[in-house]
């Protein structure tokens, strides 16, 4: 099932995605959850169609833990070697955006780069979750782009205002709840242009080795995201591109960039 | 005033504090806030004995924003020069406990180190604070552990396990809101022996400087703190002991180390 967040008229609902087709397209519709997705619910039946309504980030995370290097292509590429243990940050709840909200480029930076990743969120309360649990604690999977002031991370050592800046964590457009994730095409294009191409079963470390990793640390809540690393091809965003990140099997999630005003 | 968020009988409530000595003497009583002390609040004249509460984080951060290798000596005990820009970096909500609750030793970790720090509690919601207007956004201060699992540190180049785990964050015992914070000793015991001790004076960077430089990248909101940097001093913790933080103006922040169970 495909999950998204959006608001209509004032109102902020969750809503099962059915149909075919692109978001412009017209043919999706959104029938309404009653509640919220992370315990057992039902569908209203009451459905309205996507294109009318504005989508949200399909979930407010309390905390996104996101990995660096996790793309042996990628690590080269920025002239890194894949570490011994995942490189762990956080991107915090004031970056995150929706699809078609825009990516606003910050003052302190002129270098933005996209970075596409295939996000897991997270359905249930859980800390030192055993690699066989991990299916049970993931509600689905979303796109997202680690969007990253690559000027401020070569010269700063710790990443919080590199990748922590304000729209800085699109997700989007939905959460998909069936899903495999273990070899999945993931790309972004720029303006159309395919800039990054990859598969997630290149990824260095698995998403049961991510939760594992994670939750021997921390607690991690429902609505929680973990941000799975970005393939080869990363480079840069200006104000007026338009920046994709498609994955099979969820969809696109798109941003324009624009100037903080 | 001192603004504590405390529980009793299952509801919580923020309370002003009244009266003179430590929280065990039984001379500290709370004046109930009606409602939340991000806006003009009214105290509610009904009062209980402070030692009859739970005392809880006194805020409920939506982000903790700590900043690292502020004051030169502590810079120099870890083999590490002044930056040139201030080291930013993340901790959870997850990580936040009050004063009282139980800091518990995980088991990726053999050595716990204390981090005595000074906690600037956000009161309003703000981006890109000119230096002038920092007064406005600061509701009031308060004493932090950052407790850093100095090991995994060592060996993960970012760091939101080794000071992200749960219970790395202890904040309290209340907000001070009339307090200059220019220059304050701040001192860490354990089990009632000095190992820190500084003066806030001795910081590279101000309080000014760091929410400046924040609010350049991210929005604040009510309720987020700045942890500010922990002088010279820091040292292990180990099951069993009692870490107690102390800032002049504020109070203690104390906490017991336990065994994760």
């Amino acid at each position: 099932m495909r999950i998204a967040r959006f608001s209509i008229d004032g109102n902020v609902a969750f809503g099962a995605v059915e149909g075919e087709g692109t978001i412009e397209s017209g043919a999706l519709v959104l029938d309404i959850i009653k509640g919220i997705p992370y315990t057992d619910f039902e569908l209203s039946g009451t459905k309205v169609p996507l294109n009318k309504v504005r989508l949200l980030p399909p979930v407010l995370p309390n905390k996104v833990v996101a990995i660096g290097r996790n793309y042996a292509e990628h690590a080269a590429e920025m002239g890194n070697e894949v570490p011994d243990v995942p490189v762990t940050f956080f991107k915090p709840t004031t970056s995150v955006i929706g699809s078609g909200d825009a990516i606003e480029y910050p003052a302190f930076s002129q270098e933005l780069h996209h970075e596409a990743e295939l996000a897991v969120v997270i359905g249930r309360m859980c800390r030192e979750v055993p690699r066989e649990r991990v299916r049970d604690v993931v509600l689905g999977y979303t796109c997202a782009n680690d969007v990253t002031a690559r000027d401020v991370q070569r010269r700063e050592p710790q990443w919080a205002r590199a990748k922590g800046f304000d729209t800085s964590c699109p997700l989007g457009p939905w959460v998909e709840t069936d899903l495999d994730p273990g070899d999945l095409t993931i790309q972004a294009t720029v303006n159309g242009e395919q800039r990054q191409l990859g598969r997630t079963s290149d990824m260095v470390r698995s998403v049961e080795d991510l939760v594992v990793h994670i939750t021997e640390a921390m607690t991690l809540l429902p609505g929680d995201v973990i941000l799975t690393g970005t393939p080869a091809g990363v480079g840069p965003l200006h104000a007026g591109d338009e920046v994709a990140v498609t994955i099979e099997g969820i969809g696109t999630l798109t941003n324009k960039v624009i100037k903080r005003g």
